[in-house]
């Protein structure tokens, strides 16, 4: 992954958009303090598109039936009204043909894939509830009878699924094995002379668990159990099962229990399931990647279990996809409340004796504008993520390259994300203050409906670990083969340990070093200097961890102990590519921006979310290397100056977002605070005016 | 305060206990995966009495208290019965005489300060909003009629706060000022003809805000207004205000709102309040630092109306000093869940064909042991300061400097910890994955309580530029006085930019640079150099920004500048000095502690925080030159080292908290998880003896 990206910035070609004019050595340079003044003016419309990205007008319609209130979220509302509430929202996105898009169109579908997702994603501002909860009927339940059934189970299921006559579970966690879907317990055994899968749960670990719709709604389920029959284990494999009647009884064999209060996501009824040999047809197999004749044959496509498996699997993607997508909405609501609260915002008296906007502050811009930076690099990484979706489920582009790609891509995408999520909508909740802490203001809500993010859908660790895990296995591709070149290998790398950028040489990677050589400090601003600095960071670290591990020969158990010990160094490894792919997309999003204001604006952008990397990561390249002392100060001074830069354009980079006020709703970020000011200072104007103000008591002789 | 602290620890007194004996170059060297042998015996004894300090007997009174399951927060309740039961909880506190501790012994109390707050803080275990909502009416409310009152205050008013007939609130914040109390617009004018105040609220930004007990139950109030007798504006004072009937109905002329939910603590009925022309008796004023007379001429013991206010508000630090307290011991109950849980739940094969538990392996160690050493260190930091306000507030050594000590240290305390508290509760829901994200689990309620906590009672950023700007104000003093003078001072600076240990050289600090001296790798363990670098970092800091500003000369507007531009160092300077406080803290304990395995096992926890504190800071110790890269990398190894050498006391840890199963209560923390597992093995076994497991479907010839 690594070395084929292409390096897709030319110096030229953003080279005029550098800010050079302010590479003076003047630290307090840049933008005065209160000053909102700018003569750059921004394209918001050019830029809205741009971040709406191929299926704007998917998202448009979503957001439209969005500013409907019935499907806002009641903050603090009771749990059982809350679920009742989502319910009833998830039978109105029916209604509006708001959920049918991916479905076949046999089925009253467009069997539009990314416009799907795109539309999905946008539902988070109503409620992440209302989201999750429709992403466990269409996107999970519905979608597991889609792609893991065949058109017998289409027909037989899908209709009652869309029209949401039958409210449905995926059942495939269980209590005993979160992320570990390979080691569930739960069992589905054929008995010919029925034609029927007995499903069974032998142990209290072996419940399923944290399932949506479980509690309370679901009449049915996917139900994931290690097929067995003719005494044979097949792995896991997924059932259509009933788990309740009419009134919402459940059915004889079916048992189950509520969550009960989470940490978020209250409006859906997450719950437990158990099955007591309860029996379903044998036709109720989603048999498109195995299935069972009448005799109990076993028969599949796919004659590697484990590779049958993991195709299995990866047609769940869409969660990971879509989860990427609405961590990046929820953050842009968040800093369109932070970020406008903070320019009405008045707190301590400044230099001049009138009180700053808060975001004049110099922390306050360091703590916002990065994270705004991050969140277009985000949205346009995610835009990328979601072509790849597209190309690979729309069957245009499903080639195991394009399949390996996506699954890379939207593991790396939903860890860096949902975790950025949770760090954004943190700080904007610190940066409004007690007013952030209002459940009005969203800021809390938003942050504990997007927790359990962070580890559903694949926890963000473990999909790392794949990450990293993919890149051992193209270093391994690289490596020497024989003994005696590994030992030479790594006696090289091992000499070089305290210049390893000549151990990168040796690699022939070339683009790993040119952070090195470049030594003027301007140099930062160009595109092929931070690419060169972003990919050889994980090129080495990938280097020293396969090297480190190839140490250990043939001697297993010690292979075992270096992995473990260099977990921690994978993961990130991990992140250091996921961060270089947010890089690619951001500046491919750029190449595609007519020269002129807008396009020089995310240029700075851009500059910042990669000289906030490398400044993150500062220590590593100090180690290593690639930076000197002298240069990695210039990387904070640059950090600084472009937030300052960054300011004054603040109110249309928000602009462009294109959320209305029903999509933030959050009363400090409609006027309220600015009304307040007004009202305080024309108070204070009229006193004074009519002499009516207190002098102010002296300070004593000293 | 930094060059003040003696440097206390001397190197022979720890150099034994440390693991020498490891520092050998095998990096797969250390605990194998999967041990849990240790022959280190902790007394868990000596070590939960250092724990519970100085007040421990307080703090089992309160702990014994808190077993009552009628003080558990019951999670998801719903508001307006959270706050019924929250109001009847404090009665609870009244009849169980757990609130009387600080007031004098004419009102029942002990004039035990130090024990009131070891024991308030111990209520976090059972509600966070009930610990608040206390706080509100005898840690602010009567506090503030205490500290703020005279006798004739006390007499009048403490005895129903204490009894709690009179539930009150604490009314400073103003929604237009949260942490600018100078600047607060509700006044109090003195009318000679009635001898009664007039408190007004002249606009909607000048409503107090925020104010716990003030939606229901608040029948009185503390009011925060600016003091206007005679014409002049004599600044902020507190004034008694009675607000509402018997009946709970308003007083003439008061109203208010309810804030409505929030993001936590939602046991508590925050809520808006204002008073249009309300009349209180002149002695309602709180007149232990201002007075009027019956003629309306002002008297104050303080002549200074700056001085004055910052007496007031220093009397009501032991908020934060409480919170401080609070964070350390939701961490400990955090940590416990979530430790717990990883050393019982399985996951995943290891390479030996059974399942790990978590806590084998390597990225889980990472994530959770260095939080448990940064707890202990918070823990014993902690215990400074409530010695601290015990000896300023019972008036043992109630000097200026004591109380400078005191502020400094409730700030950056108080800031570290409630952050951290945030951190560590995310870390230990995710760590527990779905498990983490279920209420009855306590990781996410527990968050979002505290999540105010960082914000409330000081703003920790803002507490932080206290903090910041006294290490200026001693830079200063330090400074050169004259012109020509500061002038070398600068250029020398200046010119040894990149190699800045000499420029500290300079500045007689030889303490700083030790860091660049020690050659050895071993050396990182010698608690000397762990100083030297920690507190050279925060003095080059200071000096960097105090140089940089000193630059500015005479020109105010550029010195405005750049203090701005310097806003961000200046905290990030801040926080490097808590952590060295807390370093001190943490070398002091150790130093209480006999030599045995008990101490060598609180040095490594000691390392690992200090070593922790490297590695997060690795690029400003490069930058500076304080550490070489090939040391830099030893860092993270021992870091490594230290985590995997801790892992087997971890149970002897935790145990030395102290807490039980009513304190704890997640079920995963109590065992669940662990039956769960036993009875899944107990299962595969006995199917394995009878011969009814499945065979496994064979791989594909290839």
């Amino acid at each position: 992954m690594v070395d084929t990206a292409p390096a897709r910035p030319t110096s030229t070609s953003t080279a005029s958009e550098a800010p050079n004019a302010d590479a003076t050595g003047d630290p307090a340079a840049g933008t005065p303090v209160g000053s909102t003044d700018t003569d750059v003016r921004i394209d918001t419309t050019l830029l809205g598109e741009l971040l709406l990205g191929r299926w704007a007008e998917d998202r448009r319609i979503s957001r439209r039936l969005t500013l409907d209130p019935g499907l806002h979220k009641i903050e603090g509302q009771p749990i059982a009204e809350h679920r009742a509430r989502a319910l009833g929202q998830l039978q109105v996105l029916v209604d509006a043909g708001a959920i049918q898009r991916p479905y076949p169109t046999e089925f009253g579908g467009q069997e539009n894939h990314g416009g799907n997702l795109a539309a999905f994603e946008e539902l988070t501002t109503a409620d992440p509830s209302l989201q999750i909860k429709a992403g466990v009927q269409w996107g999970l339940f519905g979608s597991a009878v889609h792609h893991l059934g065949t058109e017998r189970n289409h027909r037989e299921f899908l209709p009652g699924i869309i029209r949401f006559d039958v409210p449905g579970c995926f059942a495939m966690t269980e209590t005993g094995h979160g992320s570990d879907v390979q080691s569930i317990a739960t069992t589905a055994t054929y008995d010919p002379a029925a034609q029927e899968f007995e499903i069974h749960t032998p142990f209290r670990g072996a419940w399923k668990d944290y399932i949506g719709n479980a509690a309370l709604h679901g009449k049915a389920a996917v139900v994931f159990a290690k097929l067995v029959t003719a005494g044979v284990d097949h792995g896991v494999h997924a059932f259509y099962v009933p788990l309740r009647d009419a009134d919402g009884a459940f059915l004889p064999g079916v048992g189950g229990e509520d969550d009960g209060v989470k940490g978020g996501l209250n409006g859906i009824d997450n719950g437990r399931l158990w099955f007591d040999h309860v029996r379903v047809p044998r036709t109720n197999l989603l048999n498109r990647y195995g299935d069972v004749a009448e005799d109990g044959t076993y028969s599949s496509p796919i004659a590697s279990p484990g590779r049958r498996f993991f195709t299995m699997l990866g047609t769940l993607v869409q969660g990971r996809v879509s989860l990427d997508g609405a961590a990046v909405v929820a953050q842009k609501i968040g800093l369109q409340i932070a970020l406008t609260y903070a320019m009405e915002r008045r707190q301590f008296p400044t230099g001049g004796g009138d009180e700053g906007v808060l975001l004049d502050y110099g922390r306050h811009q360091r703590r916002l504008i990065p994270r705004l930076a991050t969140v277009f690099a985000q949205s346009f990484a995610h835009e990328q993520l979601l072509q790849t979706f597209d190309d690979v489920f729309s069957g245009r582009e499903d080639t195991p390259q394009r399949r390996e790609d996506l699954e890379t891509q939207a593991a790396a995408f939903k860890s860096m994300s949902t975790w950025s999520a949770l760090d954004t909508l943190q700080e904007c909740r610190e940066a409004c203050g007690g007013a952030g802490f209002l459940a009005e203001n969203r800021l809390t809500g938003l942050r504990a409906d997007l927790d359990v993010y962070v580890t559903f859908e694949g926890d963000n660790t473990i999909l790392l670990q794949l990450v990293g895990k993919r890149l051992l296995t193209e270093f391994r591709a690289k490596a020497p083969r024989d003994a005696a070149s590994t030992a030479r290998f790594v006696a090289a790398q091992a000499a070089s340990k305290l210049a390893d950028a000549s151990g990168i040489r040796r690699l022939g990677q070339a683009v790993a070093d040119r952070g090195s050589m470049a030594s003027s400090v301007s140099d930062l601003q160009d595109p092929r200097t931070q690419r060169a600095l972003l990919a050889g960071r994980v090129e080495t670290m990938v280097t020293e961890i396969g090297m480190r591990l190839a140490s250990a020969g043939k001697d297993r158990d010690r292979a075992a102990r270096l992995l473990n010990r260099s977990q921690h160094e994978l993961i990130e490894a991990a992140k250091a590519h996921a961060e270089l792919m947010q890089w690619d997309a951001f500046t491919a999003a750029i190449e595609s921006v007519a020269p002129g204001d807008t396009r020089r604006v995310l240029v700075w952008l851009r500059d910042l979310f990669a000289l906030g990397l490398l400044e993150q990561h500062l220590d590593w390249h100090l180690v290593h290397g690639r930076l000197t002392a002298q240069r990695a100060r210039a990387v904070s001074a640059y950090v600084d100056r472009l937030v300052a830069r960054l300011r004054p354009v603040v109110p249309q980079l928000i602009e462009s977002f294109g959320y209305a006020p029903e999509h933030v709703r959050a009363p400090i970020a409609l006027g309220e605070e600015r009304a307040r000011q007004e009202e305080a200072a024309a108070w204070f104007a009229a006193e004074a005016a009519a002499g009516r103000l207190p002098e102010q008591e002296k300070k004593p002789q000293p």
